[in-house]
């Protein structure tokens, strides 16, 4: 059992988002990422199994999917995706965003 | 892909916790739990493989562990524990917490 405070543990960068490394074992990995207003992280996929859940912990900004999809993300928004299909985030306000992966890839 | 809107889906009950099944699949099972002031979910474990973060959301309260333990929780806070780990949460405010389980169970 062990905490991690992630508003203490990690910050923000000016020139691209800050992620930090929470968790990973073979059952799942756990990053923080925190984006200033206007960084994003673009819209990707990964041929492998899985799925990936996108918490929104503060700020606002979009998810981001495949063909310039986007839907309007806040706190307390989730989104849950195949780690296969594309997908991204991009914030509008500073915005922290926590994503689990599993399995880890 | 989907986005569910936690603030929005799960609200608050005064006689006990109020959980709210975000997403389960062959890869993880997603639970939001709210707590209003004092509500509490037990310490508890599975004897069974796997893992489990718990993410608040919003709120202040503790996480619980094994012999009485407890942690100040707070927003942005994530406790990552095995399934097979005495783990519960106490809430000082009200609370909302993302719980996610990898495997499912």
């Amino acid at each position: 059992m062990k905490k991690i405070e992630l508003f203490k543990e990690n910050g923000f960068k000016d020139k691209t988002f800050s992620n930090y490394f929470v968790h990973e074992s073979a059952y799942m990995k756990v990053i923080n990422f925190n984006f200033k207003a206007g960084q994003e992280l673009p819209v990707h996929a990964h041929d492998l199994e899985g799925e990936l859940a996108i918490a929104v912990l503060e700020g606002k900004g979009e998810f981001l999917g495949a063909d310039g999809a986007s839907m309007p993300a806040a706190p307390g928004d989730v989104l849950v995706s195949a780690i296969a299909e594309p997908h991204g985030v991009r914030a509008v306000t500073d915005m922290r965003v926590l994503v689990t992966i599993t399995p880890p890839i």
